[in-house]
């Protein structure tokens, strides 16, 4: 099959063979789309060789065992941490944080920037019949914002802010809303904060200093992609407050961490999410997608796809 | 009366005038200890202006209003914050993150380095007959400890870590202990762990590099009083566990932010805490002092009495 293959920051596309693994289905990719994460790993920030992508609406081709059967033929998005199902995470449920994890086109396991890719079907979750594949290529990433709602308690009364003005922002930023918390994108460019606004959302640029404490936020939702994030949500934070990070760039900053000891601020990690909240807040039409599309390109166009994934928004792949 | 006097990071002994304060308490000093805060303000590092100390146990000896006379002679320690108790923070029962608020010897309030000082009754604490002032004088950095329990789960089937070997971590570690929890002091000091031992600790010379994953802990409290104090903890800290920041030493340090979003890691940070429980585990003997105290010495000598702090580990004055 045709497959993207990342190799020490290379991309190029390779003729592969199609990924056949025990008690899992063959999916055949109809999209996928680019994330900071694949724009990051082509820049060598990783040591991830192989097919990448995580993000895809698929369709169940093959099916390894019998009493998956039920799954050939239906439309899919998966979750793209596969665990040991052995240690103590596993068996605790949280395969997110098993030592040995693969996850999908990120770590020890091919991606969806291929043809077909593989799956255990306890990964899969059917896509409603009326949700467009365009929209839901978006669940993975919507997903992610849905964890903050399972680790933060936000909703009405409360004031949000997301710091940032990219794809995940963007999203994160309107499931926020679905809390009932009053929410406020700060971004770094004025067109962003246009379509924030074409979103429904609140937006504005965001302050150079800190905010003055009577304009402080109770949660600051950092998604700036910047090694320096954290220094910035502590300058719009409340005593008391909480700083969800969402920010895995790799890199370093400066910090100062005594105002976490001064105002009590707690701050919290947040990675991948539940999918089906995910997939109900774009079936609802809670979360809007199409302003963020900035195109569509085929497996062959990969390079035309990442550079204008790298200077836009959510660029889809076609095999 | 004879009183400390700190201004811009010289200290002095000075003759000043008694504290009187409408509806507040006259206390007489009879012991106050030295804690890092103090050394790291004498340094320069803070814009106060006045008498410091905050740690201290004493005898009300004037009392402004007739409500408070049961308060006349007894012996007490002292919450440092006080409120404006018209915002919103004081209205909700943080007095300790009142934007206005004062605290004892630290911001905008003389404090214990003296004979005398003034608090409101709201803020004393009696002190049980049998405790000596050499031990109730901890109450307060035993409070801060206390504190960490009410932020954070802990307790038995749970391991703890405590970054660092000075007072502070020394006093919390054991507060740690009186929750169930599996508690171990990672020093950088040898003598330093040789007195965890004889306090009855769990204790080691702290690793230079990661934890194995395997032998992460649930939960590591930072108490390290360097401003890289966070970076140590990341990386010992399980996934999902969580960091509890005591230092508030100002400085900045270099910080990659991605393990924490990746290990979906909370950060919490832990400021002053409450007096009540830190009596008990004084009272009961949970909570051992004697060896931490390192020399008392007169108001006087204080040139002696701040070196002596500066390189050991809890010195106290007296008046």
């Amino acid at each position: 099959m045709r497959a993207l293959w990342l190799e020490r920051g290379n991309l190029s596309l390779n003729d592969v063979p199609v990924p056949s693994r025990d008690g899992e289905c063959l999916v055949r990719v109809v999209v996928s789309g680019i994330c900071g994460t694949d724009l990051h790993m082509r820049r060598g920030y990783a040591d991830f060789t192989g097919i990448p992508g995580h993000e895809f609406v698929g369709v169940v081709e093959h099916v390894s065992r019998e009493e998956d059967r039920r799954w050939l033929g239906r439309r899919v998005v998966g979750d793209i941490n596969v665990g040991c199902t052995l240690c103590r995470s596993c068996r605790a449920g949280v395969k997110e944080h098993c030592e040995s994890r693969e996850v999908l086109g990120i770590r020890g396991r091919h991606g969806a920037f291929a043809e077909f890719l593989s799956l255990p079907p306890a990964n899969l979750h059917a896509v409603p019949e009326h949700l467009p594949d365009a929209v839901a290529v978006f669940t993975e990433p919507v997903a992610a914002g849905c964890r903050i709602l399972e680790q933060v308690r936000i909703g009405p009364g409360q004031r949000a802010a997301v710091l940032g003005d990219g794809r995940m922002a963007l999203l994160v930023a309107q499931v926020l809303v679905s809390s009932g918390a009053s929410v406020t994108l700060l971004g770094k460019h004025g067109p962003r904060v246009s379509l924030a606004h074409t979103l429904g959302l609140d937006a504005r640029l965001a302050p150079s200093n800190s905010l003055a404490p009577a304009d402080r936020y109770d949660v600051v939702v950092e998604i700036t992609g910047r090694a320096d994030g954290l220094s910035k949500a502590i300058d719009c934070v409340r005593p008391l407050g909480t700083i969800v990070l969402k920010t895995t760039a790799h890199g370093t900053a400066s910090l100062a961490t005594w105002p976490i000891v001064v105002d009590e601020v707690t701050v919290v990690g947040s990675r991948c999410g539940p999918f089906e909240p995910a997939l109900e807040l774009l079936a609802s039409g809670a979360v809007h997608t199409g302003p963020l599309v900035e195109g569509v390109f085929g497996l062959r166009e990969f390079d035309r796809a990442f550079a204008a994934a790298e200077h836009g928004l959510k660029v889809l792949l076609q095999a």
